[in-house]
């Protein structure tokens, strides 16, 4: 079964194959660290996240880069502006190093709970200089970029090919540079600044052999890109909102000089929308992660996320949280009743066993959420199988209350494939148990069975007062007992 | 009160004033990243993380730097061997820059389980090149510095102080480097590189007007600090074995460009013996966090260390941890009776009231730890004087069983403050309910309660088989039940 991946260059997909045998060069475009994260930076992570699991599960070995811009993006596209990183530090009254770090670590906090495993390599702007400069020298000799004043601009013109990849061929392309102010030293109203001479005040900033200054945002992801996984990547992700001009730059800084295609599978999520609304700083309505972990489990919002495909708006709202909140703990249930279920290794009545490996059928659904997967990443589908998976656990043990141990240990290993190891959206068999939200770890769960069979006890001898008064007693300690025929089981109460 | 310092610059106890009032400037070697964190890392930055602490909590704001060395150091010190990042690429078959990210995350996790706070700035050496070759070229413009063959070294005749922090300025100092192999290219045995030209092979390396090569590791701790701090910083810390050459190095490059005092005071952290030897990678006798952090709680090992002084030697055996150990439970104990210890507003009896306040006596106990603190961060002082105080509490509570609500307060907010705030080896309130290891969180308590007062009942109702039944089936489970005059309490069995 062959992947395939929407190409954004080229607008369709297309099957999937690394270069390089067994081995997929990725790079996907990290974040700028001068704010905490926020839901559309969940999105982007989570998503990238689960086309690296899936490689990975794939068997290849993925070799993933994702950058930290601690320098140059300004707070305008169009080479204007302040640095946003020196704008906070200004704010934070501290230096802009500490702000990177700091905002650096706190997203690495939001990805690790948001359970996105961590890039191989985060390499930083600001600590990638000398390959930026270098670049800019390869630019100028190759006469794609010439230096005025101390700035040192990219020409649009000596790229033809500028644009290919938003489709802004055209007037609008070449123009969008223009929306602010017309520098005009740039010879080409889109030129882009490869090299900003630092002005009055300006905090970071390096020598050069054109000016004391820093380098233009998209400089970066070219320089580092090729500077670890070499001059044609496999893989680039990142938001749709950075095909143009950030990602159509990348492109013309990385071909002008390498004359070689610089990405083959170009990957863009969409964005996030707010009850329909999209997000955006002037409209105030970004969802803080951190504040939303405080009222959501970031599972939930992990597993919100991969509901929708990558590609497709995420729209948030409350009751669309709530209503992922109640999926996923059908599915943990689920997966926690499969792994204490009572099996048995010998066989049922022929009829019986039919009926029940019918219904489970793992081969099916093993082959149908692969094919899910290798359709461009389409988690949405590979839920509602999953879904329908346990939907079928579920009718079986409630109606035989046991399994065969060897359907009993593929079931199991399909969860923990695909909803653990794949989407990451199922807590461990461990975690699970230790969990405090809702189970209470392993010493509760002793506690709690020397009560329940006292309590049995008690009804066997028709004490009732006192099975009652546990059931009564536990019930103002926030625990509910349901009394089933394979005996009582236990659960904390949800909060109101 | 002062704070008195001892300074390893001068070899004496200094009182010590920060060059600008108010704040702290704070450098502390970092580590070498191609490996996990042994006791040793754990000694040196848990002994520096007090004097932070102490240090904002005396009202400074501290500004602490500590690098991430992740280029330069090679495995032999007199300038040759082989780079220790890109040897360990070469082993885990991957690049350097993935190892020394690798092992930086390995870091911060061990340094976090160990409450020891980040420091504000984390700067790495590769991030760094051009602020190095900066400093290359001024020394070599001010005649401190020559280039050779693509190579660059400090004159060591250029400084006449060369070797004074470690003292080593006669002969023994100035012939060191030449214990391996004589670089006929140096002019004096002793001068040491700043840049050193890229062998065949070698992974990292830049561009630079000398050659394309990497700067020697002595280079960006005076790189980092002075573009973080300033020329002179107040405090510079780091272990014993880094005064020479490392440090001395420091002093040369950086008070030889700038003419002033690179550092006001130098501290060091003694070092970490194993069963009475020292650990060394030789002797195969290290010993790692990880997997310390598998049999003791970390923050045992952070009590451990602090109960030394930082500038005495500390032994490492099974046997003092596990004192350690039984010395934090006590005192973990202590503050929980405490902060959940029945008070009463009103006023007791003269006599019993004077008796109560004259036994506590949290001034003076207040005025002992800082005293001890202000001594250069006299922590086992301090911690004996902590427990001095709990030894007070629990003989009061034992005889009184409750607390007057003043009293209580200043207690606790005596051992939040220094065992808490500035030690760091207490447990927060939440923190120790929501702990699995010893207590089992609330959900638990609340269980208990309801077993404890079934338990209670059915004593009173004479009912000993049920009494005696719920106490053998909690033993099974792990729990044991203490009866007292004030009731029942529990405990987890301790593992035997």
């Amino acid at each position: 079964m062959s992947l395939f991946i929407y190409n954004s260059l080229g607008r369709t997909k297309e099957k999937f194959e690394p270069l390089h045998p067994g081995i997929v060069t990725m790079y996907v475009c990290g974040p700028t660290v001068y704010g905490h994260a926020h839901l559309g930076h969940a999105k982007s992570y989570v998503s990238f996240d689960v086309v690296v699991r899936w490689l990975r599960h794939s068997g290849y070995r993925v070799k993933h880069v994702q950058n930290i811009t601690d320098v140059g993006h300004l707070t305008d596209d169009a080479d204007e502006g302040e640095d946003k990183i020196s704008k906070q530090a200004r704010l934070e009254k501290t230096d802009p190093m500490e702000i990177s770090q700091f905002y650096t670590r706190s997203f690495y906090e939001d990805m690790d709970r948001l359970e996105v495993q961590r890039p191989n390599i985060a390499p930083n702007a600001a600590g990638h200089i000398p390959e930026q400069i270098d670049l800019i020298e390869q630019l100028i000799k190759t006469g794609h970029a010439y230096a005025v004043n101390g700035n040192v601009y990219f020409s649009v013109e000596s790229f033809p090919e500028y644009g290919k990849l938003s489709g802004r061929t055209d007037q609008e392309a070449l123009q969008s540079g223009a929306r602010v102010e017309v520098r005009s030293e740039k010879r080409h109203l889109s030129d882009f600044a490869l090299w900003k001479k630092a002005e009055e005040g300006h905090l970071m900033k390096w020598s050069s052999p054109w000016s004391i200054g820093y380098p233009g945002w998209h400089l970066e992801c070219s320089a580092m890109s090729m500077k670890y996984l070499g001059e044609t990547i496999d893989i680039h992700g990142g938001g749709m909102e950075n095909k143009f001009p950030h990602h159509d730059c990348e492109i013309a800084q990385s071909e002008s000089v390498t004359g070689k295609p610089y990405v083959r599978f170009w990957m863009h999520n969409n964005m996030v929308t707010v009850n329909g609304i999209k997000m955006g700083k002037s409209l105030k309505n970004f969802v803080n992660l951190k504040d939303l972990f405080n009222i959501f489990d970031p599972i939930v919002i992990r597993f919100f996320i991969l509901q929708s495909h990558y590609r497709s708006q995420l729209d948030f709202s409350d009751g669309a949280i709530r209503a992922s909140q109640s999926g996923l703990e059908k599915l943990q249930e689920t997966y926690k009743r499969l792994v204490t279920a009572p099996t048995y290794s010998g066989h049922l009545p022929y009829e019986e066993l039919t009926k029940v490996k019918l219904t489970l059928q793992t081969l099916e659904f093993d082959k149908k959420i692969k094919e899910a997967l290798n359709d461009d990443f389409n988690t949405p589908i590979a839920i509602s199988v999953i879904f329908e998976f346990i939907k079928n656990v579920n009718s079986v043990l409630d109606e035989h209350g046991k399994l065969q141990e060897q359907t009993a240990y593929s079931a199991i290993t399909f969860l923990e494939t695909y909803a653990g190891e794949v989407l990451g959206i199922l807590k461990s068999r461990e975690g699970l148990m230790a969990t405090e939200g809702r189970y209470g770890g392993k010493i509760i769960d002793e506690v709690m069975n020397v009560l329940l069979d006292l309590r049995a006890e008690a009804r066997k001898n028709k004490d009732f007062a006192l099975s009652d008064k546990i059931r009564d007693q536990l019930l103002e300690a926030g625990i509910e007992i349901k009394d089933t025929k394979e005996g009582a089981s236990w659960s904390k109460k949800s909060a109101t």
